[in-house]
C-alpha cells in the first residue's frame, strides 16, 4: 500500500494527515496556519507551517515513507508562481518523491466529490461554488463577501432575518416571529446595531442567527420561509451557473460547509431548484473534507484537478530505506 | 426684530450662526464637533464645542443680544439629562434669557418642514425618516445602518448595483449595464472586495455607486431601475410607516440629504407612492437645513416639536443692554 500525507493549511489553521494506505497512520496532527501564499513571506510561513504539521507526523511513524506530500493552501490559485516556490522548497525538506501544492478550493473539491467532476457549493458564512469539469475547465461562483454577494450564505441569511425583524419592529414590514426570535437572541431591538458591531465581525454575528431564521421557518412564519426559500434559489443559481461555465449536464453537485446543517428546511428547495434545471444537476452527499481531497491528489494525478495542481517530482527518487526526517527550517 | 442664535452640533462638526431677525449678522461659523451628548464627558465636549462655535459670532457683533439659544445635538434624545445639564450649563455661559436643547433629529425636522408636523426623510448613505405629529408624538424609523436596515438609502442601492454586476460576471443573474458602470468606478471586478473595504468604511464606498446606477436605469438598464424602483419603495414604506405612528392624513413629507441629488429616477416613484397611500402623503420641498429649524425653535416654544425640546429660562431676565461676551471655559 502507498503512503502518503495530506495538508490543508488555511489562515487560522494547518492540518495534516499521514495515511498509510489503509488509513491514517495516526489522528489529524494541527498547528497554527498561515496568511496565504500569495502574501508577503507567505512562501517561508506556510513552509513553516506544514513542516510543523508533517515532521511530527514523521517522526511517530519512522517506518513509513509517503510516496507523494499533497498541500492544499489558501491562496495558491492567486500566486501560481508561490505554489510553484513551496512545493521545489518541500520537496527538498521532506522525505517524499513528489510534492503538489493547489488551492485549498481545489483539495475541497476533490474531497466532497471524491475526484470527480462537478461542483462543490461550500455554505458558512458566506457561500461560493467552485466547478471543475471533465476536461478540468474550473470556476469559482460567488464568494465575494458580505457586502457584494455570498447570497444565500448564513451572514446572507441572517442579515435577512434581522432586517425583516426590525420592519416589523418599525411598522415598515409585516410582523413576523423573526422579531420575537431577534429578541430572544439578542435583546432589546434598539441595541442590534450594537450587538452587531460588537466583535468587529458583523457577517459571523448576523450568520449566527441564520438557525433562528430556519427555526421560524419551520414553524409556519411566511416572512422566514420566504427568505429561506430566496437563499436556496440564490445558492441555485449559483451552482448552475458554475455548472454552466464547466459545461456539463447531469453533473455531481455536493455541499459543504457549516450551514448545511440547516438541514432539508435549506437543502430540500435547493434540491428541487437543481433537478428542475435544464442541466438536471443531482445532490449528493459529499464524499469528504479537504483532507481527504488533498490525500487523492498526492496519490492521483489523472483526475480533473491535475491542471490546477502544481506537482514536482525529484529526478532520481530517494533510495527506499526510510530516510530520518530532517529538522525544520528556523523560523525567520 | 428678535435675534437669536442656531447651533447645530454634530460628531464632526459644530455649525453657529447668529440671526439678528433679519438674517444671519455674519455666515456660518464652523468648528470641530464633539462625540454625542451621550458619551462619556459628552456634555463637557458638548460645550466646549458650542462655545466655540458660537462666541466669536457674539464678539462680531457687540450690539445683538440674542433672546434665545437654541443647540440641536447628534445623541440628545438618547440622554435627555445631559440635554438638560448642557442646556443649564450654556444658559451660565451666554448672554441670552434662555437655552434649547434638543436632538439633531429634531432641529433637521423643524427646518425641513417649517416648523409643521409631517414626515422627515433623510437620505445620504443610509435612510432614517422621523415623522413628528400634531400633539408632538414622534417616530423615528429605518436609521438602523448599513447590515441591519438603511433601506434605499446610498449605501443600499449602490451595494445592490455592486451584487447585480457581480451577478453578470459571474453569470448568476442577467446581463446588466451595471458590469461595465462598476468596472468604470472600480476597475477589475475581481479586485471589487479589495476596493470597497480599502478605507474601512465600505458604507460609503458602496454609496459612491449609487448615482451610477440611478445613470444606469436612466439609459434604460432593467436591472439598475427595478434596484432605483426597490429603492423608493423601501423608503416609501420608511416614510409611511413613520407617517401611520405620528397618526395623520395629508401630512406633509419633506426629503433631505444628498441623495436627493439623485434626483426624478428617485424621487419620481417615491412622490407616487407616496401620493397612492391611503395617507395621501404631500411630497414637499424641504424648507431648510437644521441650523434653520435650530434658529425656528430658538424662537418659537410652541410649535409640536416643543414636548422633545429642553427649554431653560432665566429667572430674572438679563439687563437689556449688551453683555461682554463671557470666556470659554478651559477644555477639561
Amino acid at each position: 500500500m502507498t503512503a502518503a500525507v495530506a495538508v490543508d493549511l488555511g489562515k487560522t489553521g494547518c492540518r495534516a494527515v499521514l495515511w498509510d494506505g489503509a488509513g491514517p497512520a495516526h489522528g489529524v496532527h494541527e498547528v497554527p496556519g498561515a496568511p496565504g501564499l500569495a502574501a508577503d513571506g507567505g512562501v517561508e510561513a506556510a513552509r513553516t507551517a506544514v513542516l510543523a504539521a508533517v515532521l511530527p507526523l514523521l517522526e511517530r511513524a519512522p517506518s513509513l515513507r509517503p510516496a507523494a506530500v499533497c498541500v492544499g493552501a489558501a491562496g495558491a490559485a492567486a500566486a501560481p508562481r508561490a505554489a510553484r516556490d513551496l512545493a521545489g522548497l518541500l520537496l527538498g525538506d521532506l522525505p517524499t518523491d513528489e510534492v503538489a501544492v493547489t488551492s485549498d478550493a481545489v483539495t475541497a473539491h476533490a474531497g466532497a466529490l471524491g475526484g470527480r467532476p462537478g461542483v462543490v457549493l461550500a455554505i458558512g458564512t458566506g457561500s461560493v461554488a467552485v466547478g471543475i469539469g471533465d476536461d478540468g475547465a474550473y470556476a469559482r461562483v460567488g464568494g465575494w463577501g458580505p457586502w457584494l454577494g455570498d447570497e444565500g450564505g448564513g451572514a446572507w441569511i441572517g442579515a435577512a432575518g434581522l432586517r425583516a425583524a426590525l420592519r416589523a419592529h418599525d411598522g415598515r414590514g409585516p410582523d413576523t416571529a423573526l422579531l420575537a426570535a431577534a429578541i430572544e437572541r439578542f435583546g432589546d431591538p434598539d441595541r442590534l446595531p450594537v450587538a452587531l458591531g460588537r466583535d468587529g465581525n458583523p457577517a459571523r454575528t448576523a450568520a449566527s442567527f441564520a438557525p433562528d431564521v430556519a427555526r421560524t421557518a419551520t414553524a409556519g412564519d411566511s416572512t422566514a420561509s420566504e427568505i429561506i426559500r430566496d437563499a436556496a434559489t440564490a445558492l441555485g443559481e449559483t451552482v448552475l451557473a458554475a455548472a454552466r461555465r464547466i459545461g456539463g449536464d447531469g453533473l455531481r453537485v455536493a455541499v459543504t460547509g457549516g450551514l448545511t446543517g440547516l438541514g432539508e428546511p435549506l437543502l430540500g428547495p435547493l434540491r428541487s431548484t437543481l433537478a428542475a434545471s435544464p442541466c438536471a444537476l443531482l445532490l449528493r452527499p459529499s464524499l469528504g473534507d479537504p483532507l481527504d481531497g488533498s490525500r487523492l491528489l498526492a496519490l492521483d494525478a489523472r483526475t480533473p484537478h491535475e491542471p490546477h495542481v502544481v506537482r514536482v517530482r525529484r529526478a532520481a527518487p530517494l533510495p527506499t530505506a526510510p530516510t530520518p526526517p530532517v529538522t525544520p527550517p528556523a523560523v525567520a
